[in-house]
């Protein structure tokens, strides 16, 4: 396995001073949310994007350099502003101006480039090849996996452990972070890898044994969108044994609405995807079962919650 | 007093299988956020009515009534569907007609009488008399503060212990109760009593020696509004030494700007303005100094935070 237990507590003390510790929420004895949308920059990304950078050691003159006008960029841009160091983030053309000032607002520079995501991926490669910049993966590289771990260890630590974790899956990064830092893999807690029918990554590597493309679509695209899953994901979720569980968009939509009437917790659709694998009975947990679901991202238009 | 810390530890025992103990969240080493914004009906009111009605032991087949068409009376509506017992409230006939859905939604009769709260809340002693059901007061009872104070008593059990407390008011209920459960009255931390200009209940309570009565107006008057201190509040937070401050309606506008934006909390103005005192300036801290602020309520539009 690329990346081990020790990475993740490793990453732990690393970031521990950069990134917040989220705060669990009971809401019953079964039933433990980890509100790590509450998270510096919005999302569980920032954990690895920090890992990433510190365990660089010396950061180049050129900086960092990322493809995303997603949560992974706010992350990027979040971490290399802390750290006193340049970010150039390559997002699509298509890219909502909104994102494009957020990311400006962090003192990133941006630059368009592509019709879709795999061009301006491509260019930040080409780019990060001629400065000597740091190169920062969305999800595949083994210290942002081994970052983003830091979340399942805070959770076993605030909760004492519970049976079974429901983990969004895109990319992956953060489902096989989570299963290693809280120890699943090797007889810890069950892991639930939950992901939207139409961007099935891991159900659909499940089936082949391994990474495969897939089409991507639907509410939660934009944090959720991968075409395939990470390498190290793979490997990683399959130790685990991780379950896969696909939602529907109704039920995203409606586990949305329900953790902000009934918790008001702002998640966008992709970090109330795991949460809606329990509300719509995508999984069931046994009587007794201790579960905890991970709310991972509030990059959202609040004007959008009133309604849903 | 009225009511002593003991009643804190007693509420506490009562209402713990009906409200979140709502977490904290640790910003810094020397700030600490209680996200009491999270809690049942969307503020701590729902532990002061949980708290009056489970003290009342059996409660009559008439129910319980409150005047309000804020956070208290979603809060005694939501106690009193949880408990199964009918509700009823009074509104003035100004209340928008969201604030009458949502009442209407968690199973509580509604009357519209009066044109100020004041009407409203005669109408409702009226009724009480008629009926014999149980009356909540939103702040200005025994068993009410000591629900209120149980925030206080978590906050100690999850901190640790802070130096400070800032904490908002407005009739003053939770401040009372936060002073009590804190260990403030009697040598615990120091409380921070923080109020809009435009509502300085507590302020001009302190230059009168007493309960005076104040002009209500400003951004937080929906959930701070009382037109006057309580006589319990009074009491209590003159026995803690609480220290009075005051901030501009800028400055909550601000703070509730902050705390969606940094910390993805979507509070109302009155939730806010307890940390608008932080962020403003109006009260700074010594270099060191451990301070806790509550963020109390998020019965906000969501769609008015995308612009402060």
């Amino acid at each position: 396995m690329t990346v081990a237990y020790a990475d993740v507590t490793a990453a732990a003390g690393r970031i521990g001073a950069h990134v917040l510790r989220t705060p669990v929420l009971e809401v019953t004895p079964e039933l433990v949310l980890k509100l790590e949308l509450l998270q510096h920059s919005g999302s569980f990304k920032v954990r690895g994007a920090f890992n990433r950078m510190l365990a660089a050691g010396a950061l180049p003159e050129s900086g960092v350099i990322a493809a995303s006008g997603g949560n992974h960029g706010l992350a990027v841009a979040y971490a290399a502003r802390a750290l006193g160091v340049r970010a150039e983030i390559f997002v699509p053309e298509v890219t909502s101006p909104i994102k494009v000032a957020g990311l400006r607002a962090l003192g990133a520079r941006i630059n368009q480039v592509g019709a879709i995501y795999s061009e301006a991926a491509d260019a930040a490669a080409k780019r990060a090849a001629e400065t000597g910049a740091l190169s920062v993966h969305a999800y595949d590289q083994a210290e942002v996996v081994a970052g983003q771990g830091t979340t399942g260890l805070e959770l076993m630590e605030q909760t004492g452990g519970v049976d079974t974790v429901l983990v969004a899956v895109g990319g992956g990064g953060f489902a096989a972070g989570v299963a290693l830092g809280s120890g699943a893999v090797g007889g810890g807690p069950r892991i639930v890898a939950v992901e939207p029918e139409r961007i099935p990554t891991f159900h659909e590597a499940l089936k082949a044994g391994g990474p495969v493309s897939v089409t991507v679509s639907g509410v939660a695209a934009d944090s959720l969108g991968a075409t395939a899953l990470g390498g190290i994901a793979y490997d990683l979720l399959a130790a685990a044994g991780a379950r896969s569980v696909l939602v529907t968009e109704d039920a995203i939509v409606a586990a949305r609405r329900t953790l902000w009437e009934k918790h008001r917790l702002a998640a966008e659709p992709g970090g109330a995807t795991a949460y809606a694998a329990l509300l719509s009975g995508a999984y069931r947990p046994e009587p007794g079962e201790r579960v905890a679901v991970l709310v991972c991202g509030s990059n959202t238009d609040p004007a959008t919650l009133a309604t849903g």
